[in-house]
């Protein structure tokens, strides 16, 4: 395993904590800064500093870091400054605070104490901060090997692997989601012991040199997506072998890695199967979500998929009633009977982009995989649902 | 007090629970009758029929019917009838499985076990109904007295006066809203120990005979004002001792009355005071807004707020920090200082329509009175809020 390098804050490291902050800028400039940092900060921590945004300031550029000990985001943006130095003050009251703000041209004005006078038109505020030293360590912000990928693939990929990302802390590996590179392709798994999203992208990858694999905290890569626009502009991605850094220009978000082996997800992809069936993903979606008005959510009743000739049938029986419901395929191979929990099937259909999909079987008790019907040449997606055994 | 007459619902005196409720309509229509019956229906109940919705078919006119105990919502349609009689039906199912249908027809085939099939499209549906006899009796829904009002008046009132209802039970009565109809004029009181909030309405009254005032209870109050509409057509009302009756169109709302005698609130109004003030409200609320973020919520820190000069400076110290915020105003009489909850005074201004308001004190412990800064010929309002004692 690769050595880290740990290192204080810059600010910190030269002694700015001794330093009274104080710069003024405009409402908007301090949200571009202050928002994307929440993404990065405990809402409930024993440890105060956690629920805080560090905001220190040298040579006119101010810093806001957000960094809950996983996920950690710096943004920067140039101000008018008066003094250099360094504070915490918590995340939450903070942007409510600026939020409240008319737009303005805001002071902030530290004392020795922490105390942060907050300043704008008729608005005078006071806030207990905290010494800027009891911000946690940084992890290294640059990663000896890197690549790059536009933002709205990257986004695109996250929102539609993670319904699969594992929510239970049973197998850790498994609540996170795998990228793979190899060459320009980048394959991003997600797997529970329920289902499975596989996303194969070619051509994604730029400046990639050799080919890896890491694993990425699902959540915090969900909370990643939302700093990212449905826009091509370019990521740079930079890892070590414990952090990955995503740098959009003047945020750099960065995240833990999760260590350990991931599942061999080629093995749980049935490959030799016998019934394949075309079906509108609407229509699937639509039928699917009336038999699951029936649902028993403590006994988490199945959902009975019969494949007969060229109708799909869903069924539900629960205390509540009975429903059957029809939609029109197109089958090859013998009719089947197959059972699924619904929330699970329905999730997998959700994320398929396309307007049909392929769907195929082998028999009641293996892997329903799910694929786009017409196959693109640079884009592709696997959704596995695994069955529930029916009672008959 | 008047003799109450209860009737069984006329389907069910006539025995049509014996029949089975067949007939078919469309998607929209259907959800035109059980949408606005939902208002009235328990969502957690430990009478399985207060949670239903009873279906009724007579005369090819589909009823549907809701009723909590303390308010009811009667809806009907005209429907294609094959055979007539009663049903209960779940509501919250029942609506999100028409909610489910794409438009189309949609038949209702209830069997002598209260099995209804309900079938359209695709999709076949056989929900557990209950015995229609299972339904409460309804009141009688005509009452001696009546008049009518406007919907959206009668919706402004109910929305603008709301946040004064009491939310506990402490004194049953103060948790309804007082109507009191003096000839043509509607006067609308809410209150509870800390706020109030009083309307009156010249000329809103339509074909009101004599004098009379009742207390409907605030939450069936805030279910129906979703009812209406923002339209000038007009709400039939009639009540009973014991009931109030609202008709729209083809939509019955109907709820109990609060028994006992309303609190004497013209006492409550401080009639002699001496400072006076001008404030335009938006700042106000920003204001209010920006000092009441510091607000401790366990320890309800109040906000101070000093009338001084021209200037409104509002207070708050916690340990967050401190804010102090200013806005202008127009004085007259002496200043003040005064000390206020800071939610119960924002729900007190949010609560006024017009862009200025005329605020009145006379001591820290005295009611603050707020009033629309140009009183229009019609219509007036009075909010009150009461200080809360400052630590100084």
């Amino acid at each position: 395993m690769q050595n880290m390098h740990f290192y204080k804050h810059k600010a910190i490291k030269k002694g700015l904590f001794f330093m009274s902050l104080k710069f003024s800028s405009n409402k908007s400039a301090l949200l571009s800064v202050i928002t994307p940092a929440l993404a990065a900060t405990s809402t409930k921590s024993t440890l105060p500093a956690l629920e805080g945004l560090l905001f220190s300031l040298e040579d006119n550029i101010l810093t806001v870091c957000g960094y809950d000990l996983e996920k950690g985001v710096k943004t920067s943006i140039p101000v008018y400054a008066k003094e250099d130095g360094a504070v915490i003050l918590n995340a939450q009251k903070i942007s409510s605070i600026i939020k409240s703000f008319p737009e303005c041209e805001i002071t902030f004005d530290t004392n020795d104490k922490n105390i942060v006078r907050i300043t704008g038109a008729m608005s005078d505020f006071s806030i207990h901060g905290l010494a800027a030293e009891a911000f946690p360590n940084l992890p290294e912000l640059g990663g000896d090997r890197s690549f790059s990928i536009s933002q709205s693939l990257l986004r695109d990929i996250i929102i539609s692997t993670h319904f699969s990302v594992a929510q239970t802390d049973a197998r850790p590996i498994l609540t996170g989601e795998l990228f793979k590179i190899e060459g320009r392709k980048l394959t991003v798994v997600a797997l529970d012991n329920y289902r499975l999203a596989l996303r194969e992208e070619e051509n994604a990858v730029f400046g990639n040199e050799t080919d890896y694999s890491f694993v990425v905290p699902g959540k915090t890569l969900l909370e990643f997506s939302r700093l990212l626009s449905d826009i091509e502009e370019m990521v740079i991605v930079e890892f070590t072998s414990k952090y990955i850094i995503f740098k959009i220009k003047d945020i750099i978000f960065f995240s833990r890695l999760l260590e350990g082996e991931f599942l061999d997800y080629n093995r749980a992809i049935p490959k030799q199967n016998k019934i394949f069936v075309k079906i509108r993903t609407e229509d699937f979606i639509d039928s699917a979500s009336r038999a699951s008005l029936l649902v028993d959510e403590k006994l988490k009743t199945p959902l009975k998929c019969n494949f007969t000739d060229n109708i799909l049938d869903i069924s539900c029986s629960t205390q509540y009633g009975r429903v059957n419901d029809n939609i029109k395929i197109e089958k090859s191979g013998e009719d089947i009977g197959i059972g699924f929990n619904g929330r699970y099937l329905l999730d997998a259909l959700h994320a398929c982009s396309d307007e049909y999909i392929n769907v195929e079987m082998s028999t009641p008790l293996m892997s329903m995989v799910i694929k786009p019907a017409v196959k693109k040449e640079n884009s592709n997606y696997t959704h596995l649902v695994l069955p529930c055994r029916l009672k008959d």
